[in-house]
């Protein structure tokens, strides 16, 4: 008999952050060590553990007996720390206007299958973080890449954004700082896209901001704090900023100033509603992030960006691969630059991987169109690690050098 | 401006067993106290917690640093101990076969996306748990309800199915033990559904056996072991028989027999990778409990028993309700036996709710066909909060009775 068919739907989905993880986890069988700089968590590298107040509280949560469903939108108290955590980036953040859900993606699909239709447009940056691609299309909607100007520090090409706009686009895509380029965006720049929103009704800015607690460059400013007119969905959550990833909590926060939501509102409640409610423990663990002291933060984002300045340093020095240094997040996106690999990343990245065993993410992964001949590389590793594996990269380069 | 509007598919979606939450929480910010009968939390209920074994080891993985991502398919050694339960149940299951998800819900949506196109179509019992119905038409299929008789114990109409199956339908699904009926299925049952599915070679077997360990009549049995033929995906995890559904895990096992499903896994395996990972701490959790000691769960069996004996004789005594008694699960779905509720078993539920602040859920939230003129009600709450609201639910249909 013939093999039972698959929808079209999934058999186009592609996330390189983990398909590239298969072939190396064949190589880990094989008695193999690999330095992988592929995936965004913290947790996977020693010294940046989460908090162990906010552990406490989880823990405390699970043995006090709080192991039954919680409300579909999230527990009362943990919306209304995420509003008042909002409150205080600008904007005026209201309880019953934040959903919590099991991560960023689960917020993105339900968002994504609240609003989209066959036929509908979301405009996102090129590159992105994949499931702004992956996801659109479930819905029968698909993803416009605008461009992103890898030779100007990845800042937004406005032109190209205005050239794509047009009424059939119901989300415009803000990842700031940016995945997986590390590009952070102010607030002029978001004035602008607010200001070309005004013209298109039908169209949400949705404001990703889940690595805004890690700006180097002082200037990240809340979206949803820049616009009096239009709607805005900030998404945020304990993955990154809070560094527990494994938690899976994430949330929506709709800033609707001028009261065009009632609809997707509701589309968005039933959604929940459908799917019961995120992890109750582990809601208590992030309550705890958002009501405690932070003071931690600060030693955490100085460890970061040594290790983001040490690989900024090591890239200068080597032939073969250049950057446009990130101002925030864990990531930093490289070019290639032999011709040999411009159209081929995913070949360095697997040719690297079996020969040097360091495992980094394509670019075109993150982008078809405008992320080829890049590589996106995780600077949570130690320096000792992140010297192994750059002293590996280079190598690398000098023995696969295209003569000149 | 107008409203946003919002996506159709969003705004068809109900879950009736949320949706009436919704007039209750209102009662209870007016200070009214709800005896809650709607919703199949045993946490909610004192006297039934999670095994403190589980809440150590889940406890334990938080302290110990597990925190980060997991695997996209779920920690191996979850994955095999999963496999290993399943084995127990008499068929040869797999680890790489075996897919950790956040709660059921997301195993279905994921098996919904991976298989459902435009125009096919599902087959589920009438009544049915509402991801059923609520879930296919997100991905442009629809749902078909086969009939359960609820004048003999709410067994399956074969006749019903046989007459309703063609080439469109992908998917026939069990719900064994049944929610919201309680009934169970017997071996002789789930054989006569494989040697139909025989003769159609793309529709899988969906067993959702969440209530498996709940099973009064002894005669439950899985569907992947009685099948060599007809491919089987059984869900199954951790919130009913393990007393922990706010941890949000459960997992799909794929069955293939006959090698049919190469396609399909792939298929899943992309959807399962796109969204991460279900949360790391709670699956180890989830393993104390498949690889400890069970044997407290006869006692929790005892009390859950009692409570179910003790509402079918207070059903029987009680004029203008009466009931096919369940065989398994913490459901029972009864009948208001006076007309006026045939067709407006809300009213029924709302009536109820507000007059007597008792919360049950309207049967048609369950099948507009063969549900309607029905109520649900959880028997998980202590015996003194059971005699209250049956009181409560005499008296209120003995004020509403119609003259006859």
């Amino acid at each position: 008999m013939n093999p039972m068919p698959a929808s079209s739907r999934a058999a186009s989905i592609e996330y390189a952050i983990r398909d590239v993880v298969v072939p190396a986890t064949a190589l880990e069988e094989q008695g193999h060590e690999i330095i992988k700089l592929n995936i965004g968590d913290p947790i996977a590298y020693p010294g940046l553990p989460t908090p162990q107040h906010m552990v406490d509280a989880y823990s405390k949560a699970l043995q006090d007996g709080n192991n039954g469903y919680s409300p579909s939108y999230g527990l009362p108290a943990l919306r209304e720390a995420i509003a008042a955590d909002e409150r205080g980036k600008g904007w005026a953040a209201k309880k019953d206007d934040v959903y919590v859900c099991h991560g960023v993606t689960e917020a993105l699909q339900i968002l994504f299958a609240a609003v989209l239709e066959d036929g509908a447009k979301i405009l996102a940056p090129g590159p992105h973080y994949p499931p702004y691609m992956a996801y659109p299309q479930m819905y029968g909607a698909s993803t416009v890449e605008y461009r992103l100007d890898g030779d100007r520090g990845w800042q937004i090409d406005f032109d190209d954004i205005e050239a794509k706009m047009d009424k059939d686009v119901r989300m415009l895509v803000l990842i700031n700082p940016n995945n997986p380029c590390g590009s952070v965006m102010g607030r002029e720049g978001i004035e602008r896209m607010i200001s070309l929103l005004e013209q298109y009704p039908n169209c949400l800015l949705v404001a990703d901001e889940i690595y805004d607690g890690l700006d180097y460059t002082g200037t990240h400013v809340s979206a949803a704090a820049c616009s009096n007119t239009v709607p805005v969905v900030t998404l945020n959550g304990v993955s990154k900023v809070y560094y527990a990833p494994g938690w899976r909590l994430g949330y929506m926060a709709l800033h609707d100033p001028t009261n065009r939501l009632p609809l997707v509102k509701d589309a968005l409640e039933r959604l929940l509603r459908s799917r019961l409610c995120p992890s109750t423990p582990a809601q208590h663990g992030y309550l705890a992030g958002l009501t405690g002291d932070r003071k931690w933060m600060v030693s955490y984002a100085e460890k970061v960006q040594q290790q983001r300045d040490y690989c900024i340093n090591r890239i200068q020095q080597i032939e073969g691969i250049e950057l446009q240094a990130p101002g925030g997040a864990f990531y930093m996106f490289a070019r290639l630059t032999d011709d040999r690999w411009a159209d081929d990343d995913k070949s360095f990245v697997l040719s690297l991987l079996h020969e040097e065993h360091v495992l980094l993410v394509h670019g075109s992964g993150f982008s078809p169109e405008f992320g080829s001949g890049h590589v996106r590389i995780v600077f949570l590793a130690d320096m000792g690690v992140l010297k192994d594996a750059f002293d590996r990269i280079e190598r690398f380069l000098s023995r696969h050098r295209t003569a000149a």
